[in-house]
């Protein structure tokens, strides 16, 4: 029964600073880790990575075809679009085999993903459909702010059309799953943000906090205490000074906006709802720094460690 | 010419926590300003706060005509429905007639103002009415952060009719000119956030950023420089971090939950674009304090001192 299942990384878009940001995470991470890592990526631009970064590349399996060999940092190409959607089919299709507790994802390229034959809004579209799960989310998990998005990718003025009772509810149902089972957080509280400000002030500024929000909250969730719909501009101080375990944000900026502002770049984006956890560093493929060897390893190794805490306390 | 002006504070609504945080803000000022401050309200509710306040009222001019004395605290009522809007009235009257340098406002109850016959949204709107003001912008000012909104108390749904390219100008303007005299920065560097996630991603997540707000910013506006529209996860942390001196918003939540976080209750509420400063704290009439004496005056006091450095400022 108990087989060893391992911890995918993809390498993410070869001509951008995943390379770098892998290797870095690689050589930082603790020796007893290396049996558990496989990275989903081309030798070649891994090791131009380690290079790049003065960094010894530690002995772990890394998996690849050779279609992203000949990609040259901050040049994106077809073959490095085409690359980075192979290196993600890969890590799915071992998942889907059950070889895999988690996966880390490094950043992906949309423009050329899509170039490459990836039909999809980003990374969490993809692993949503490839490892069949229906409902999922984003979560953004820092050392001070722990914020989830119910919408996440749409103009301001759409959002409001995107929300809906149900979406606020499983959004909730995610977060406290995570919060329980991989956060190790018995009785998580969760702050529910209204969307309007001062959260509709008894419907003179708004009605979807008390008609849309409201009803995702009066039906108890043990072992979690729900809070909401909360005033917006006060309930990510509430949250910064330990009133809730996690937020759960109405749309994009609402959410990362506090996140970004308090855990800079410390925050680590997670998919609910896989089901096996996903994590990934929480910027892009960065262009203009990639080859430089000047990438800031930081939010990739925190992806990396906090994928191993998740499937730490998911085995136990 | 230069006859002395003056610095009035008007009370607010005599039965929240105005009186205390009024009296505690006189109390502890320094003495040079006691000749400079008139308050127009009540004496007997101003005394009864510094009694709760455990705090000595210094001598200052008083001028109230005795509608709010018998307010009990906690305890709204028509009375001090109607005499926080005459204590309104009376600073006002005072400044049209030249005899005000800045105008700093203790929290009124819109309920009860409006029951008194206060047909305006609250402060801002009776302010620009009574001053003649055509363009007026709420500024919140904080140690850290200082952000304009350009839309304000509106549903979240209704924020995109509410935005054009002609109010976006006006408040980088406001904004300009208040930096340049109020706070005396030489050559303010102006954030322009924009509206949509990511600013809109080249119209991927929303035109407004390209149609409404770029155009807002082309234009230059010398001594300052204008940057924008920046993207708003990032625009807050980039502004924390010195990029730019004030920022200005396009939403409530979206300036304010920044400022909430960042500057807590230090942050004092200013409008600009009347023809004198007028700032308050940044909180409302906390019925449920009132009277107790535990009313925090941080924000009273950082109003007052603000405004005096204004004056200060447009006096030289």
């Amino acid at each position: 029964m108990a087989q060893v299942t391992r911890l995918g990384i993809t390498l993410g878009d070869p001509s951008g600073i995943g390379p770098e940001i892998v290797a870095s995470a690689l050589a930082t991470m603790p020796h007893e880790w290396r049996d558990l890592v496989i990275v989903y990526g081309d030798r070649g631009p891994l090791e131009r990575g380690a290079h790049a970064m003065k960094v010894t590349l530690p002995e772990v399996d890394v998996v690849g075809e050779g279609t992203g060999e000949g990609a040259v940092p901050g040049k994106p190409d077809e073959a490095a679009g085409a690359a980075q959607v192979g290196y993600l089919e890969a890590a799915c299709a071992a998942a889907v085999r059950g070889e895999l507790a988690a996966i880390v994802t490094a950043p992906i390229s949309k423009t050329w993903a899509r170039r490459g034959g990836f039909p999809f809004m980003g990374h969490t579209e993809f692993l949503a459909a490839r490892l069949g799960a229906k409902k999922v989310a984003m979560l953004f998990a820092g050392p001070r702010l722990k914020v989830a998005l119910t919408t996440v990718h749409r103009p301001l003025a759409e959002v409001v059309a995107d929300l809906s009772t149900e979406r606020v509810r499983d959004v909730i149902e995610l977060v406290v799953q995570s919060m329980v089972r991989d956060f190790g957080i018995a009785a998580p509280r969760i702050g529910v943000v209204g969307l309007n400000p001062h959260a509709g002030e008894d419907g003179l500024l708004g009605d979807e906090d008390h008609e849309i929000i409201e009803p995702a909250i009066e039906q108890p969730l043990p072992p979690a205490e729900l809070f909401g719909p909360l005033v917006p501009d006060a309930a990510f101080r509430d949250a910064l000074f330990g009133k809730y375990d996690a937020m759960v944000a109405m749309y994009h900026d609402q959410g990362l906006i506090p996140v970004k502002l308090i855990d800079f770049d410390e925050a680590v984006n997670c998919t609910l709802g896989l089901p096996i956890p996903r994590t990934s560093p929480d910027h892009g493929t960065a262009y203009d720094i990639a080859g430089h060897g000047v990438a800031r390893p930081n939010s990739m190794q925190r992806a990396l460690a906090l994928a191993i805490e998740m499937i730490a306390r998911r085995g136990s």
